[in-house]
């Protein structure tokens, strides 16, 4: 899912921050003379929309002449971009294109370090992250989470099936709905139905109901461990997810609790990484 | 600064979340059912974007029946934001406004305990926040850093006027800069010239040229509080702002430095508020 | 999925036909006269976008006073929308309102005529439809084969994993990609992993691999009733899907095959349903 | 009238179908090998939108190697699209193509064809296609039918003038209008004024006011000829245009009425061209 | 043609101008004060945009309570538009929708003057506007023509014939185009042909060709008043229109050279109408 | 400030013309045949927009081979815009690319002279640009002012402080703001406080109060002159702005009144450049 972003959203970013230009570049009257820019990371990194950058730059005029692709994982002083062009051109790409790459390689970075942590206590264990990022910047995050090797939990409430109390809430609870779910697998064919517990009580009733992924949210980890097991036992082919709360700190131990899947959000959110530049004259 | 957010910008949020509705609210049949969506703090929070996630639901179908202010500081526990309509608008809508009041109630809250920290120890200190937010997000985070008390440093590159080195090494350098720094001010006559310094050496060249604004970027905190005194003696009436890597964590001794400005980005990334919601099935 | 369109489409298409009033309106001083405009059915019809077509009639300066919502089925000579305004107000929307309504009832009344067809023969298929909408148009061609019962198959390429050949041949061919299918549906952990086969020795394969979802493109009915029986032999658990020129006449004997699932196109296209509109002054 | 569609339509096509990647390539891990993708008449076609198609693959990262233009009237088997670049980008913007031209070169096939008919019978008769596109789609459905060979009647509302009874209705009827005729042309002097009859009485009565464009709405075809001889002798210099349920199985016997200009939205909607296409890794 | 202005039109003459909110009103903690906001003329104007101002306070929070529409004739000193809401809406949306209103009434005052100059001479004569206003206003600008009294010559080139010598170049000159013109006419059934002509002898092959609007370009009005003639008795039907460098001062003595046609781009530009606004705060 | 246009305002100024290609060309059948097309100024000319009229030509399908940068001043008959293509694309874009030439260039060129004319009279006089642009065309006229050698006064509310007495008003009057108004200093502290006074006696309390630049407002020349002298007495470092009905008629007696910024709208209207264009069949 290493996409493109569309024009619209390049366009969309310059304008935000340079809507008429670089005052102080103009009124220095030095637009017109030649430099170079080069990006270089400051920390080991996973680098993502680096290929936008460079589109920030030749919206600004400049052209780039070098790029790493997203997702490529890089030690700390590695130059992965480098454009030319106008002093004006520099000065109005050059912190929205920094920007852009700060905060896309801050998600992508966190991604991939959690699956690190993650995979080496329980390799099958897959990492997928929440419809919770920014609003208005998905299109940044889901790229930012694919460069850093997970995947899109749900991109959002038209493509997957997820049942929370907030749903069971209009159809009398959860048993209600636990009595219909076979219909409900039967008429959504293709998907996957996906049930949200809160307790391992809830967790076991929806492991018995034959739902194929339970989601687990807010267990704390010694419980987690435990409903994972007699969910096995009910029900070998189900899947189990925890989710809530997870983060680098956490993640190990959740993954240790034998969940198939974890889902969480804390990768959307953080420090940006940490990018050198540097704008240089040139004749 | 408690503008409202365009239409546009809304129906954005709403699109990228729920393009074609809630597949799960239409699978179970419960679209029309009539219910309640509540909104409550679940820390001390400033809250931001409360009328952003009321329309929100109401673009989704809901009724907003009740909401606090942007801007509102609140205890924990207290409920901001009510709306009520179909299950179908309520589900649609729920996580949008969730994720949006989450991220802006966070940039506001952590604005505001950073500016409160900061007067605690220096109360002529004024909080500006830079142009680093999230690509995309501008009007949601200049809201939110308003809502929390701070003023933007420069809201893009075509208002203000900063020199970086980055621009002087266009023009030979900051001493041939500075020595055309005057005719600068004389023609930008509406504006303040800001120049950036990395040293205390640059820092009193610049204070020297008669620069209003010197901004001093990461210098260690001792340091920073000798230049300052520098500065004053040099020229009583320029300003000092301080710029790069402060937080809540280090504000109050950057305040203790006696600069006048307090220039960060931190404010904008971070983990968003905790914020509670409720929906309950309602004839 | 009975959700609302935004505004921007609805502004587009105003736009698309009204981009600065109705000139004939206007060339005849009648604009500022009130009228009325009531849209009925002219056939046996399900309606979609009924809400849409108030809206554009607001957007044109009218106030919608009656309306039954999208998915009603209505016998002919029904009237469904009314609407009252200045005959500006009037001329101006409708023909897009009507245009509208024409096109997404025809898509929602060939699915609900389709599925019934369908369901008279074997009950438990279930009616899907594909990406293959009129680019342009996917709000509007979901609403409407969600008002008529049916589901999307795959919204986009996005949110659902199917298996071409033409992913195959990327890998080496179809055994080659069988022979890891394992590995991606555990990675995949929370999609359904759906393969297509274009005969039946590739339809047989793809099942012993153990794919939850085969879909079979194209193939002659009575081969298509030889592999479904085959395939249950093999994996009881699998789902068929047969797509590929499915239409209103021949769906009777898809779904007697006994396929789980059928997806089809042919929906979105064809002759819009015939819709009167009367437009009346009124004082 | 072959002009070529803006970016942001080709975006919207683009992004309606992939907004985030194809998640099949991706999870198969083949986004960077290398294909080309090549596409092919399947009937008897004229072609429309490879210039949008060819763009639609460029937006996704493919390079166009090949297109044959808008309006070329091609054999079956003829191969009249190529591009190349990587699994991605070929799977990325495959079925967006593809659709597109499906679409576009059916509205221009069956355009082409209709005034072949019409021609055959009557070699003066001009035809036009109305406002009746699928809401959204007016930039391909007028290209499409320009590369069939006919024109707009009307592109919308704001640059004709055609009076309809739901205008006159608001004057006192139809004679009430016509007695004013002479000065609405008088003020319209650069603009046609078309006036549509729904029977023969109506027709001769707009015919004797001197009206230049009588339009004739739903009249059984034996009466639109006798119609036609008596306007002809009332006005020789008017035009008669017939409009409403003219297609391809009856547009003959239209034109054989001696009507100067036939006018139908049956172009617009049926079925899609058969257009083949093919992927092929290429190193 | 008093249609309303796009939603998405509104909010981009709000952004354009207030995209964070007035910093001074923020800055001076004035923003929840209530008041009202009067707009006045100052001079004789027809006014114009009045509902778009309207709808311009309402997007920045304010309630329009009086307003009178667009296209009436006000003698100076005249209240016509009044809102209320907070200071901090009435200052946002102040000076759009003052600009608005000064540039919208300028173009319609002049327009409404010139004609009624023209009429006063020759009261047959009909004035349109062309296609030369300002890049992007054409929205504002055709509803000013038409608040005014004229109508557009045309809207664009797409749904218009005007043959321009820079047509008849690719066709090897004037003559060889004339030769065919009646094809073209029989083609264009539901159009008019206007050809432009550069000088009387232009001006009669083109009227001895029987196109039916001859345009006449730059022409010394003396000379002017002969070609009129010359031509009436070539084609007492065809029409003469006047085009060039037409505006207040010297349309008289074009309508008096018997012209049809007068075809004018100079109300577009020139000075904003003169409007006086008052905010008064009320409590 | 000499930015480019973003591509979506490109598009929208093509779109606005020609949505649908030229009719007139596509009906002469002249479309593919090659051409050239070039733009000559026909008066001394500061041009502006060549850049964006270039890429307005290019959408439409020509190429570009020669331009004269924004900001050039030309002495009449001088080519400065030069593009090949098919007819098809040249007529397209003939127009689109003119107006806009002629708009901008109409601005840029009464910049350029006001200036000279004030800088004669007062060498250290600073020219700035109100807020009051044709709404919806502030990317052209911000750029097209720069183009003449000015500087935007405010780029909207958002950015700068200017306080007029429709604020003041809600404070309790000038006095009541001007006992603040050092605190507000102190909070704006990286921006310049402007106050703005309608008479003298307003202006010289605005300035004991300490305020950096005092605005005056519709003053007699006279009056003015004076009032600059006492303010001058009362604070040396103050600037005075002067504002309100300056044009180029005017501007040497505002610059001679010795006010050190002229702030002025007029520049912003008046007629277009007039700028020559040649259409060539070339082959």
């Amino acid at each position: 899912m290493l996409y493109c972003l569309p024009d619209s959203e390049i366009e969309r970013f310059v304008e935000e921050d340079v809507p008429y230009g670089d005052l102080t570049t103009s009124l220095l009257g030095i637009g017109e003379q030649r430099g170079e820019i080069l990006f270089t990371t400051r920390d080991e990194t996973t680098i993502c929309c680096t290929e936008e950058a460079g589109r920030v730059l030749q919206k600004c005029g400049a052209r780039t002449s070098f790029l790493s692709p997203s997702g490529s994982h890089l030690q700390a002083g590695v130059e992965f971009l480098k454009a030319e062009g106008s002093a004006r051109a520099l000065h109005a790409g050059w912190k929205v294109a920094l920007n852009l790459l700060e905060y896309a390689s801050g998600i992508a970075t966190r991604t991939s370090r959690i699956i690190q942590t993650a995979k080496r206590v329980n390799p099958a264990a897959v990492v997928v992250t929440t419809r919770k990022s920014f609003p208005g910047t998905k299109k940044v995050a889901i790229k930012a989470i694919t460069a850093g090797g997970a995947q899109p939990h749900r991109l959002g409430l038209s493509e997957t099936i997820l049942v929370f109390k907030q749903h069971t809430a209009f159809l009398g609870g959860l048993d209600a709905f636990l009595a219909t779910v076979g219909e409900l697998r039967a008429r959504a064919a293709e998907k996957v139905v996906m049930v949200e517990a809160e307790n391992e009580d809830e967790a076991l009733r929806v492991a018995r109901a034959g739902v194929p992924v339970i989601q687990i949210d807010k267990m704390p980890i010694p419980d987690l461990g435990q409903v994972v097991k007699r969910i096995r036992e009910i029900n070998p082919a189900a899947k189990v997810s925890a989710a809530g709360g997870i983060n680098e700190a956490n993640v190990a131990e959740y993954a240790a609790t034998g969940v198939d899947i974890i889902v969480l959000s804390s990768v959307y959110f953080g420090r940006p990484a940490d990018i050198g530049v540097r704008i240089v004259p040139k004749n």
